[in-house]
């Protein structure tokens, strides 16, 4: 990213071309300081912070989207606060307190419409991008999990209590609502593959998970690993792993396993299991590089100062390091050269190149946990 | 895109806040217009064209690359032109004319090097992204077709003359060059799949493919479909199909033909053939809708004002329609909820829903061909 002519004043005054303020947003990216309700602009080229920007309430488990310019985040906190954050004049443009309790949230393929998943009460309202003003209500009696969006102007999430998973549609007036049974017990989290087909939810009250092939008239529940989980050797599960970590590696899905020091390997197609591999910790998030060809591991709580990559040919451990005290998340850049990972007790996001793996910078910050790079506006699912 | 307090003059004599020009890039794109040498700046949001910068040489068969930024556009003319556009101030940034007959181009992964693939003299010649110096030559003795950026700032092209393809490693100082042999008779086109894995060249003198496993040590050529081609039938070609345009829907890759009025149907995994689809011509570009549910083709003279829908499921024709006279190219908004087709004989680009396959704009344009959006910027291999 380039800056031009920062100060517009000293142009007008001295006569020079027309002043402009230029930011192109491609490369921008937003690291989440929870501690403080702020958010840290970053510039990945620059590999540094670029502003703060507060006043975003409470943002434990916060989350965000793009919208498709770039331009603006919208940013869904735990009190219910939706805030649309505006990356080019760095400031939030807009902000509503929409429930008391709310989980994450998505935005449509085309960009006009903003869904946020509620607790309390539960169900999932929409709002117009632009204006923030409530276009949709749709209760559901349950705390409201696994917020996703699919193409088509569709939204797609899922009923803690009910175990349901709803589909609504919004691609017209009124929004068309579809209602899956029969998810499992206790649905906790959910995904959307990145070609916006298959959606799984994992569940808390019974071992294995659940998919839905979307691209089917009417899906039905498709059982995946039923016999793994939580409940199999009763360990203690000190974090659930996020289902949004879960990654794609050539056709093949890496898992965090719940309560277990090991990552499972599922066909993309069949969705049964081809392997395991044993890692240090229990694992929070897998993320694969962009190509696939690496997935970086991190932990749980108290083994959270490290990170393990595999390789996802030989499915073997190929370097491991530690970044420093609680590494919470982890961002590519989009093409996958270098990653940026949140050290929270450190205060600092480190940027390593992903094939010498040599840190390439260190950004203050304060206690960082989820990055987000703009790149995401163009993706289905986050 | 949003437009916000556009003159500056008038904000400061009035003492309101600063003056802004704000410009976010993330839904912006070029559209060549051949005949005249310059490109139309147009907005996916808004569905409109927002300027034309000229001055560019010759268009003909021209592509081009985004920075990481999506604020520089890096135009690769057939006259050896090697242009750097700038989206926000809408003007030419930089431009060398850097060989005598270039054919594409592809910017590193880091975004930091440009390469141009030359045939007079053949080689491949890596510039600065910043500056527009050179940083390497890389002679080659032949004419260079199908140059492609890989992951670890890696080049990937191939020679016309010789049936090589060279893997230039950029990631230290001195270049480092792999050469394999035995291509194939006279390759005259390649593409790289989204994951930077494969690397397929069709072939001129002869029928088949020829894939490389980018992920080996050393890859070696995988013959692909071998009875398959123009020399099966003596059928006249009235157009060599784009292998930019072969598309992977979930995992299968959908090839347009040579000579034959059909897409080829190829598992991702085996690269055995799966199938076939009759269509309406020869076609050009079998572009998948990003979510690859669908295949949206296009056809060489004189069938070219068709474009027909092939469900991927199916693999059968579910919608055909005529946008008008000579629909040379199609680009999907990066979610796949619209395209954009150049319709060059109406002077008009169209935009359609994919989903309704309603007409949502057309935008004037001066015999317009290929439609690049911003957002190839995140992806390896556009």
């Amino acid at each position: 990213m380039k800056w031009l002519c920062g100060v517009a004043l000293a142009a007008m005054l001295t006569g020079v071309a027309q002043a402009q303020n230029v930011v192109a947003t491609g490369d921008l990216g937003l690291v989440v300081e929870r501690a403080s309700g702020a958010l840290l602009l970053v510039d990945q080229s620059e590999r540094a912070a670029l502003a703060r920007i507060g006043g975003l309430g409470d943002l434990s488990h916060a989350s965000l989207v793009y919208s498709p310019d770039e331009r603006f985040a919208y940013v869904f906190g735990r009190d219910g606060g939706l805030t649309k954050v505006d990356l080019v004049e760095k400031t939030i443009a807009k902000r509503v307190v929409q429930s008391g309790n709310a989980i994450g949230g998505a935005i449509s393929d085309d960009g006009r419409l903003v869904a946020v998943s509620n607790y309390e009460p539960g169900g999932v309202r929409v709002f117009d991008a632009d204006t923030l003003e409530m276009v949709a209500d749709i209760p559901t009696g349950s705390k409201t999990i696994g917020l996703v969006d699919a193409p088509g102007r569709r939204f797609v999430f899922t009923l803690w209590d009910a175990g349901e998973t709803w589909i609504a549609d919004l691609s017209k007036d009124e929004p068309k609502i579809t209602k899956i049974a029969g998810i499992g017990r206790n649905p906790y989290d959910a995904l959307i593959t990145g070609d916006g087909r298959l959606y799984i939810a994992g569940l808390f009250g019974e071992d294995g998970l659940t998919a839905l092939d979307l691209w089917e008239e009417t899906p039905k529940p498709i059982k995946v690993l039923p016999e793994y989980g939580r409940g199999e050797a009763e360990m203690p599960v000190y974090k659930m792993p996020h289902l949004e970590g879960w990654a794609k590696a050539g056709n093949e899905f890496v898992l965090p396993a719940v309560g277990h020091h090991e990552v499972l390997w599922i066909d993309g197609e069949t969705l049964e299991e081809t392997g395991r591999t044993q890692t240090h910790g229990q694992p929070v998030f897998a993320m694969a590089r962009p190509d696939g060809r690496q997935v970086w591991v991190n932990f749980a709580h108290p083994l959270n100062d490290i990170i393990q990559v595999i390789d996802t040919v030989t499915k073997t451990v190929v370097h491991e390091f530690k970044p420093g005290p609680a590494v919470l998340h982890m961002e590519f850049t989009p093409r996958g050269n270098e990653v940026w990972v949140s050290v929270r007790d450190a205060g600092k996001v480190m940027v390593y190149d992903t094939r010498t793996f040599e840190k390439k910078a260190e950004i203050d910050a304060d206690s960082p946990s989820g990055i987000f790079f703009t790149a995401r506006a163009h993706r289905t699912g986050l």
